[in-house]
């Protein structure tokens, strides 16, 4: 019944998975309900972010990254100063979010978009969605 | 099966939809389950805050715009500063939320409301509650 | 339908609940659905933190210490400056979480554990889990 996709970052950015989480709500067959996003990730979160302007993703990361910045003096130090940061990003943002469904689609904004937010990439992800209601 | 309510925000503060989300959850006839709760915009975010003291409520806007401050150096220039703001507001503290369903009513706090964070008003607003159970 | 657990916060850290969200998961029956995590307080959140370097937990709590300082200026005045640090702590990290149930048990990375993270202890405190599905 989960859907679980896969995607290769590139960096430190927002990632489109708009599409795939709609395709999990198709081949959920399920017209009202809710549907779940999940990444089983501990330094990537999950967002909505408002999508006409490319340059207003760029914004919302770089805010993310002046609010917790990569430094040293963190406690955990068995991995990087980006992971380390991105473990408290994933933290404060989320790794799980909830969307309606509606007449067998997403219910969402014009300018809505859900995007994978990667706080310690390059690296190979995933992320589940889960679709239930009737 | 989804409500949707519209408001009108007179300015960048929280607005309690408490109400709308019970009457949703009332109409819906689920006695146990979830509902979820989602604004279609960017803009805005929706909040459980302590609601016994109206200025507490004033200092959680407050932070939030003093943790995101509306500046000029956005990359996002097609709209105003406080709308740039807004978007990472929004995405930060998110446009969905799940609430529990027990007993026919929501299970919630004493000292818990659920209120519309507006980060880019006044404007015409709309949310979304959905219900799921039996 | 709800299972409801207690704990006692020995003072600001974050609490490992995820083996009673687990048992809730268990005793539902449900084998593919949504779990919703809340808690009914203002100075507490729940959030998913990388669990194998405890320092890593004391990371977390540390930096939204950090972005949201305890001080004595805020207008919420009834109770302690913990105590309305705590209440705009709870808002931005959020009070409720929406986990994924698939194969009858929490679909969740081996990194990823869920934690009551507390901003106003030690008190008293609980939360709520409710599973829908099937």
């Amino acid at each position: 019944m989960v859907s679980t996709y896969r995607l290769r970052t590139d960096g430190n950015r927002a990632f489109d998975i708009t599409d795939e989480i709609s395709a999990a709500v198709a081949a959920s067959g399920v017209r009202e309900g809710i549907a779940v996003v999940s990444l089983p990730h501990t330094t990537a979160s999950v967002g909505i972010i408002s999508f006409p302007d490319p340059l207003g993703l760029i914004d919302v990361m770089d805010e993310v990254a002046r609010l917790v910045p990569t430094r040293i003096d963190f406690k955990h130090q068995h991995d990087t100063p980006q992971d380390a940061a991105g473990h408290i990003k994933s933290t404060i943002i989320g790794t799980t979010m909830s969307l309606i469904v509606s007449a067998g689609t997403l219910l969402m904004g014009h300018s809505q978009k859900v995007y994978f937010m990667e706080h310690d990439g390059p690296r190979q992800r995933q992320f589940h969605v889960q679709v239930v209601g009737r």
